[in-house]
């Protein structure tokens, strides 16, 4: 079983109120694949300047992440995003962005990385994601994220896009917007019209939803005393929600299977937070993740005991 | 088992994007009892006007709702509120307060009211709420609710207040403000320092959490295609949740009691915000309610299955 992840590998320079860090391993793909690394092999695809050094590619490698695909632009520079947070972390302010080496980017996937299972295109320029999704038409389960911005200038494109893939993660605002409908539920099920069999609604610190058929399942986020730096959480879910459905295989994973995906994906993005950037999932370990799902298990389970009503 | 709920009874005009209700039966007390009917006696405790006629008791009444202790000022007009909702249906917008009989308020609980075994303090003027509480010493268990006004302008009054209840229920952003806590977790924790063993959080469409001492509880929303009209979930949410804790008696209800009294309380929320007004729940069944939180279950239930984990 194997994951294939494209999007943006990247330096992040993020302040919140409690801390800073001036230059930090970062993007959409990093997250993802270091949060997919504890369930199954995973290949990084995304495009690095010669300021990505050895360093970087250690904190990949330590987790088994493979790079071959990694596409070194010589003279180039890395993605570079500024941003902070004010006391509602919930909502990321951009100071900058220099697309650098990703502003030319062309996915290409070696046969290793086309021969996946699953497959996640990260929130990049949905033509490309549309063009990495044909690479691979073999993967069993393809998955993808976006943002407002393509919501806005490339709907068209955006809309192509997710017809072709299994599953779309999405903010809940970011749904709302793609379709049109105030209401969650209308929102998932228009998109499911368009072609996914399944949607997760992304809500940040109150957790996630899962839309299949008529199928209907939601977590909590897990509750913490403190959030360090949110920058990959919603990446990070992907990664710990996809790893586990590569884990489990099957060409269309059965609900219980996507539930506890969620709950994964919930671990990880909570372990995400914690810490700046990577450096709480690059010390992770396999039981404080068992630990986490099983925890959150018993934080969202009630027993059924109905009382008579009057009526 | 008892309730008694003291609060506000109301005329509401209301204008949501998909319709509106000139002038119908509101009020914070009024949704609460409507809600906890279904599990116990309840008593409601508020002043109404000379306008509030035979029709708006038959409500009450028609849900075996004790009206005894509603206050009848002559000469005096009931309590308005009017107010709109656009596509965000999770922020009220108030377009007109009437107070009118409500300004002189002083509540007045009959030997039958302060006999009761849960008390819910609704969202009236902290110092009102603690009068109320001390009228009611042997109540079992102790609920209030309260809203931002009282944060900026009577702080003292309802941490005093909050100091005396059991429970307090509030928004999620009213918590952090009323704590000056960015992460729920560590608000939840500071009120609960000051006095009440529990804190609900309500998070409008994202659900409900629960603290209590070390534990947490969260459940979603019910997923909903339309939601007409959201004025009153909170109060409903209290009603349900306080009615079952009323059915299951015992001074400090246990961990799994409150659980499902959350379960309770987002089902008679989410049929509440179905219509305008009293209109969803007045006509409510038993069954509906009872299918609908075995509904939520199966809608946050997920398998324990631990996956080999790569270190």
């Amino acid at each position: 079983m194997s994951v294939t992840v494209v999007g943006s590998i990247a330096f992040d320079a993020v302040r919140t109120p409690f801390d800073e860090r001036e230059r930090m391993l970062g993007g959409s793909a990093v997250h993802f694949a270091l949060a997919a690394s504890f369930f199954t092999d995973v290949r990084i695809v995304g495009p690095v300047g010669d300021d990505f050094t050895e360093s970087e590619y250690q904190v990949l490698h330590a987790r088994g992440v493979d790079t071959e695909d990694i596409e070194r632009v010589p003279g180039g520079r890395t993605f570079f995003w500024r941003g902070h947070y004010d006391y509602d972390l919930n909502v990321a302010h951009t100071d900058e962005t220099q697309l650098n080496v990703f502003a030319d980017f062309e996915p290409k996937l070696s046969p290793a990385s086309r021969d996946c299972d699953v497959l996640f295109l990260a929130n990049i320029q949905p033509d490309l994601q549309r063009g990495v999704r044909r690479q691979s038409p073999n993967a069993r389960f393809v998955a993808m994220d976006s943002m407002n911005l393509w919501i806005d200038t490339a709907p068209d494109a955006l809309r192509a896009t997710i017809a072709e893939v299994d599953c779309l993660l999405l903010n809940d605002a970011e749904l709302r917007m793609l379709t049109g409908e105030p209401s969650l539920l209308r929102a998932a099920r228009a998109v499911m019209r368009w072609g996914p069999s399944q949607v997760v609604a992304k809500q940040g610190e109150y957790g996630a939803a899962l839309f299949a058929g008529d199928g209907f399942f939601a977590l909590p986020a897990f509750p913490l005393e403190t959030v360090l730096d949110p920058t990959g959480a919603g990446d990070s879910f992907a990664g710990g929600f996809l790893g586990y459905v590569a884990a489990h295989g099957g060409d269309s994973p059965a609900e219980d299977v996507m539930r506890r995906a969620m709950a994964y994906g919930t671990a990880l993005a909570s372990f995400n937070v914690e810490q700046f950037g990577t450096e709480r999932v690059s010390s992770l370990t396999g039981e404080e993740i068992t630990d986490r799902v099983a925890d959150l298990r018993r934080m969202t389970t009630f027993a059924d005991a109905p009382v008579p009503l009057r009526e």
